[in-house]
């Protein structure tokens, strides 16, 4: 399993992952599932994806290979020399059909699933951030002020937390501290989800990234915001007004 | 959708169940998930269902239907009759079988759904208290002191709360409270789970129900813990640490 969440606000967008990858209990591996394209001044691109693994590789392969033409300059119709957001979203769409009509069959063939899902967000010079949910089929829905963050993978066990917090006009330091609290919560319920995380925060309008980090199993702060929320649900709780019995 | 959720402890067992049915966004109705079969003083069952209505619907009046003979005297091999809490899961069983191999493939024919599942617990003179959660296949597991609680339906948006405080050692009172947060959470999150809340804590060998209430739109208390919480989890959650950037 999974778990990606990332969020748009006035001062930028938040993006984080897990790194854990399963086929069945006996097979786990660590797999950072954010790729960064990235030309500082003009351009940041951060991807995070979920589903099949093999999928999500070879549709970011793909779209590495073809960033730029066999002289290693830049192609215009690659990630890297695409206008606009919405041309990337749609090249990553159609990277997936692409991918999916090769190796889908052999894999429906045999009950394993191939879709695979991906979050798109970034800001192109001259343009404004956006942020895309890219759906298996390769369509995608774009994020708005009222509708500001997307999950993929197992989303259910962090979503409470973040529908309370994240709003539009949530600080980048907010949202960052409410997506790690929204993973403690998923990681306690779901085995499948597991460190490290990478966690990235893009500051609107400076198109390069400067705020990244990975939480391993040793971060010193993954561990004391893990206990933090841990002793203050409880201590909350045990403030909150009890049932009154008829 | 449906949420319900039942947890066992030292003192006793807690159920509570929503009352949100919807075919589709614009059929939705309210309907009870919980039902209680009482002997004063003798037994207490409650069964908490979710999944297809009539199918649900079905397996309730079946088990009413053949909780009596003909004369009006308790059927032994009823709801009522039967002499312990293992051979009352598997009474529920066969019935949903029997419901299923009723509608089930005209239901199937259509594409809709005809599974249902069950939480069943409560207490027979003489035995243990028991809680058990029936698959739609109609076999079923029984909660340990490790795994005290079984939910069904949307479970997922209230799971973490109830890991976080649930234990064979909690009080009633506050596995009550802890259920009633995590209906909050999931209602937040998913609009086909709704109000009213029914809500029963029975006490361990009393052999019958003392605690149960409905918690209907207009109920002060809920609401006060909706606020309660929300309002706590932003002010602890400002209190948190900081994510220190590199």
């Amino acid at each position: 399993m999974t778990y990606c969440v990332a969020a748009l606000t006035q001062q930028g967008m938040v993006f984080a992952s897990d790194s854990r990858s399963n086929a069945g209990v006996d097979q786990v591996g660590v797999f950072s599932k954010m790729t960064l394209f990235e030309i500082p001044g003009e351009r940041v691109i951060v991807l995070l994806c979920s589903g099949n693994l093999a999928s999500t590789q070879s549709v970011v392969s793909l779209l590495k290979l073809h960033m730029k033409d066999s002289f290693g300059a830049i192609n215009s119709e690659g990630m890297l020399g695409l206008k606009s957001l919405y041309d990337v979203a749609t090249l990553v769409g159609q990277t997936m059909r692409e991918v999916m009509s090769r190796d889908g069959p052999s894999l429906v063939q045999q009950n394993v699933d191939p879709n695979c899902s991906f979050i798109l967000g970034g800001q192109i010079q001259g343009k404004s951030q956006r942020l895309f949910l890219i759906y298996p089929q390769g369509n995608f829905i774009e994020c708005s002020q009222e509708t500001n963050f997307f999950q993929i993978g197992e989303t259910k066990y962090g979503k409470p937390m973040i529908d309370r917090v994240v709003r539009y006009n949530t600080s980048l330091r907010d949202v960052a501290k409410c997506l790690l609290v929204s993973f403690n919560s998923t990681m306690r319920s779901n085995l499948s989800v597991g460190l490290p995380i990478d966690l990235l925060a893009y500051e609107n309008d400076t198109f390069q990234v400067r705020l990244r980090r990975r939480f391993t199993e040793e971060d010193p702060y993954f561990s004391e915001i893990s206990q933090f929320w841990s002793a203050a649900l409880r201590r909350v709780f045990s403030e909150a007004p009890d049932v009154p019995w008829l």
